[in-house]
């Protein structure tokens, strides 16, 4: 484990990207991508994605500029496609169009086909705060999650996210996988040998298990039961189904298929609170929610109420003080890529 | 326990509204929804729910006839007042604007403020199944459940339905209490004095209980844990907060404040599918889904993989030819109702 200051470490993971022929202002929004995640506490959609983003961008089967075509336009929403971009940037530009959009229509939802893995989603709905916009974000993901009642990954984790301005309390940002976590998680502690707790994974056989191995060869279960499996199975419908892009076990897998474009789906809303409600009025509302919320009595052995992203925000100021800790998995997966690519190891 | 037909049922809960004054369309429609979630196994949601509707319409404290005022309009939605009519009528008529709406501008997201308790969500989300869209609804509640780490409600059960057409397949509509269960069947349980499962409340102390009135005097909890109270929250912000109704605890009581109108906010979104894609592809790709997930290896014990809706529609289709199981109480309610508003008591 080493403690990597944030700068210097997305600037490291910018020019990692910038050597694979990716235009700087682009490098830049997949590094910072990653590094916030990596601040926020989420390590599993943090920097240990380099070496994967950076093989796919190499085999060529994902591109090294993007380019999102808008294939329908109309007074509500847009259906675009990400032309097998990479997913952060992609959905970086999507919000720019969505939050355009917005402001002329009040509301706007967006599908996006051909896309791929775009790390976490608050990254995008965080965006629409300074518009003062409500925006939400979710994709679907290659199948890691058998429908209720089964056994065989059929639906993928799934994830949204949907971010709320606030006026004098930090805004509300929620970011859930439909699983009950991520398989990042699962993921991260199989690279660093770590058992899971019980409930987030069955195995092939459909026996709830421990093994984060294990666990990747079976499926990870939905949060709250049938109600988390019906989330999952509208994200994938919102964003493969109705985008056209891929959807249930049909997705691409990103970890070993470097043939085939994993043909992600994407969806996006943005919402203009100044179209609904003066937007002092609902910040002044939203403000004394937050308050009435955080000063509501605990149940014993809580020390503190959470909003939403509340937790995540406190571990990112942390570690923009401190530093990042880097497990030294991820530590040496960075110095071999800028090995390779001849960049200077500076973290 | 009786068994009665679902058209007799119906015909006499409107005749009991018309007797209150109601337009008999506007009639018809209560009953209608009220039927449908004694049809579909939602027995809260049902004719149980006669007499505190009828008690408030009665104290005048929600009006007889309905009335929605736009109060924003814009290409992207509405924002609308619905002027304390009974919720079931608005949000019919909520859902007519929305589908206008989205015809022209493919997607409309509508705040609706000042309305009653509107029933079950799919009653509404369904509607939209026949013009190919899809519809989502969802409305904030008397609190009942507190934020997570807390003992006290804030936020109501705030449930929220969609609806997606299919192609050969039955259409997937889900509908879902944000609290692991509706309150509603835990008034059922208190009704008929039967005890309610671990994990679906705390008593006022924040000890989980299995008594149903214990249960009615703490909170109940969220499904999926934080999760589920993010989610719950976003409800209650996108229906109470950014409609101008009133959010958590502010919400007034139905079953006890008969001088306050509650002012319970609702949020509606409705898709036009073909402004995205060409119908026939994602009613076909929907179709494919449902097969798949359908015909998937099943677990341990599972005779058969659900989608959203099917159980709650073959139930349904069993009571029409069979009838509907109405307990005593409720049967000796409608029959008290009947008398008192000298209606016909014909079922």
């Amino acid at each position: 484990m080493k403690i990597i200051q944030w700068e210097p470490l997305r600037d490291l993971c910018q020019k990692l990207y910038e050597a694979q022929g990716m235009p700087a202002d682009e490098a830049f929004l997949v590094a910072d991508s990653l590094v916030d995640a990596d601040l926020s506490g989420v390590e599993s959609h943090g920097v240990s994605r380099m070496p994967i983003y950076m093989k796919r961008i190499e085999e060529k089967v994902v591109t090294n500029k993007c380019r999102v075509e808008v294939e329908k336009e109309f007074p509500g929403g847009l259906a675009l496609n990400a032309c097998n971009s990479m997913g952060i940037v992609a959905g970086v530009k999507v919000m720019e169009m969505g939050i355009k959009k917005a402001k002329e229509s009040g509301f706007a939802f967006i599908t996006v086909s051909h896309s791929n893995h775009f790390g976490t989603a608050a990254y995008f709905t965080r965006q629409a705060l300074k518009e003062n916009m409500i925006a939400f974000a979710a994709t679907n993901a290659p199948s890691t999650m058998a429908p209720w009642g089964g056994i065989k990954a059929y639906l993928g984790t799934n994830p949204f996210s949907v971010a709320i301005p606030a006026g004098d309390q930090l805004p509300i940002i929620m970011d859930m996988a439909t699983s009950v976590v991520a398989q990042g998680k699962i993921i991260m502690a199989a690279k660093t040998n770590e058992s899971i707790p019980e409930g987030w994974a069955i195995n092939k056989e459909g026996v709830v298990t421990t093994d984060p191995k294990e666990a990747l060869e079976g499926t990870v279960l939905p949060f709250g039961g049938p109600k988390g499996y019906g989330i999952a199975l509208l994200v994938d419908i919102l964003s493969g189904i109705l985008s056209g892009a891929m959807f249930g076990p049909h997705l691409n897998n990103m970890w070993n298929d470097f043939e085939n474009p994993q043909n992600v789906g994407h969806c996006f809303a943005i919402l203009d609170i100044s179209k609904y409600i003066e937007v002092e009025s609902f910040k002044s509302r939203i403000d004394q929610m937050i308050q009435e919320i955080k000063t509501s009595p605990k149940a014993k052995g809580v020390e503190e109420i959470f909003m939403p992203g509340e937790i995540e925000h406190r571990k990112s100021m942390k570690r923009r003080e401190e530093g990042i800790p880097v497990s030294s998995v991820v530590y040496e997966d960075l110095k071999a890529l800028a090995e390779k690519w001849n960049v200077a190891f500076t973290i």
